[in-house]
């Protein structure tokens, strides 16, 4: 049985414990978790019974029948309407839906499809499917990994080369590095890129511009590379030139901390007190006001997803969880580290997947 | 005054057209086009008395303050239930929403906002920011022309290095032409490009993959860079060594069809009549059946908006809509042309932005 229809036959669990017929499945991530169609329109009924249906459009009938050879096809261009005509004419009568992800408009225009077709019951399955990818089965582990492996080695390349060094322009650094992760096989970068020099180390999200590397800068690189849709995330921060005492110190101090949260990264470890493993050493340190965002987040599918690993996180990490831990400290004005490492959370130690040293490396 | 006061000012009327106080402005790409923000949290509170609130994130304090600076500026994790309450505690009594943007679940959590801080009617404005977003101003026709160049200047050089030959595969291709974007000053290729060879080329929406490009094989590439937020998209269709009669003939069929498309896009034409002016030149050849798709689309922020131009489209062309038109006759099994354009609706001729010949190309 393919990994898609386990996932499938999940969900279909949870529905029928919810006492539901079938669910209707409308956020395009759980759809190409659910059946690896990567397509732009794609809607899933999963049914208790078993029988789904998988609906797209005519652009896509072709990749439908190979990415979804195992589930039913429904071609239509009102593809959430005609599957949902199509669940009442099969005998659902109470049908879970996505409130998370379906729109207003998009709720209301369901809800007058179901009743012309003959009513059925609408529930809300809440982020039933978004729980189901908090942990990952071994595929999904495979294209992370192979997302990380892309980021260390497009980082490697440059750093051999000597394209982070004085006198170009953080812009000229990010393309490079979402060049090069393409060329070494991603489908795109994970996310916008961060390159940031020296006083703009500081800002924890700093967009890329023009601003030039000089000598005695910190270097922030946040990056990463999706691969079959699942993407790597991870920061290193070097120096160019030489570094100062004050930079080693803050460099030191969030490797220590990155390291005190990686070791908290265990089965049954409540997040917060895994945020909290990590922040207490920039706490003790006299910087914890320098550390202005949560330690981590879950990865996949999305850059984002759950668990949330930080002060206002809640719940416990399980096996199979894909994780980042990345501690920072900005000094406004002067420049800022942060280290960060995207994980999977197992039985035993949790295993790293970005490979790249966090020795202080100057360039 | 800046172009994004002038849109707000533009969406001021309309709300205050409505009778409202206000409009929560939750959609990304709306408060991009209404602030210039860029970052990935962002929500606007556009007031008819001229007194706009802007709310984000911590992360995003210093970028806001940067890209924002002429609203006032609400920072907080809960972003859209912070703004909801200021704008009841400034005394909104009728609030707009975007209710094809907002989800069931985010409109249940702002009622309950509301509700609990003292209360406010909430109505919708449906498309009311992308009805704007149709007419595009001269700023944004600068970046659609920037984001065209630089697919132009891909292409082209990739033609010129010999990178379209035979024994290379579909994927390297793509990766190919999507680096050169990056490198040429695209922030990221416009949508998944399309490469396809051969059969394949058959296939409208076709996913580049280890397919080797062959001797005598069409090859069609669908494509497009991102500047400033805005798309662009272009396909042409090469082939490899030599064309053979039946595909000239299609090429030139699809060539004809497309001139009748952009012949027809005038300030006041139907949609409809649009697509039809191209289609008609497919049928009268006997393929009508192989121009399987609408003639195009609007395109700026979204690689897709309205205007739609199609069978199914409704309305007239405006002066300043960007729109594609790219007709296509796919003959299954043996192979397919597309011929695309990026264009700008005036009171004159339209302004083509994709520069890229139409002639066949044969390398």
């Amino acid at each position: 049985m393919s990994r898609t229809a386990q996932r499938r036959d999940a969900l279909r669990a949870t529905a029928a414990a919810q006492g539901l017929d079938a669910v209707l499945v409308t956020n395009l991530l759980n759809v190409r978790y659910l059946t690896g169609f990567t397509g732009s329109n794609g809607v899933l009924l999963v049914r208790t019974d078993g029988a789904d249906l998988f609906g797209t459009d005519g652009r896509y009938t072709t990749q439908a029948g190979t990415q979804v050879p195992d589930v039913e096809l429904l071609v239509d261009r009102a593809t959430v309407a005609a599957l949902a005509r199509a669940a009442v004419q099969r005998g659902i009568g109470r049908l879970g839906y996505e409130s998370h992800d379906l729109t207003v408009d998009g709720l209301a225009a369901l809800e007058k499809v179901l009743a012309d077709a003959g009513g059925a019951e609408l529930s809300s399955v809440r982020r039933a499917v978004e729980a189901q990818r908090e942990i990952k089965d071994d595929e999904e582990i495979d294209s992370l990994r192979r997302a990380c492996t892309v980021a260390d080695q497009a980082l490697a390349e440059l750093a051999t080369e000597g394209a982070l060094r004085p006198g170009r322009t953080e812009l000229e650094v990010g393309r490079e590095l979402d060049a090069r992760m393409l060329q070494l096989g991603a489908e795109a970068p994970s996310f916008e890129t961060i390159v940031a020099a020296g006083a703009n180390s500081a800002i924890p999200h700093h967009r890329p511009d023009s601003t030039v590397l000089r000598d005695g800068d910190l270097l922030k690189l946040d990056f990463g590379a999706t691969v079959e849709g699942y993407h790597s995330d991870m920061t290193r921060t070097v120096v160019l030139g030489h570094a100062a005492d004050w930079q080693r110190e803050i460099y030191e101090l969030v490797a220590a901390s990155q390291s005190a949260g990686r070791a908290a990264l265990a089965v049954g470890a409540d997040v917060v007190a895994v945020d909290a493993a990590a922040r207490q050493v920039i706490v003790d340190a006299g910087h914890g006001e320098h550390f202005s965002h949560g330690l981590g987040h879950g990865v996949g599918l999305e850059i984002h997803e759950a668990p949330g690993i930080g002060q206002l996180g809640a719940g416990t990490l399980a096996a199979g969880m894909a994780v980042t831990v990345e501690p920072g400290v900005y000094l406004p004005g002067h420049g800022g580290v942060r280290i960060e490492d995207t994980l999977i959370v197992t039985d035993d130690e949790p295993e790293l997947l970005t490979l790249t040293s966090k020795e202080l490396l100057v360039l």
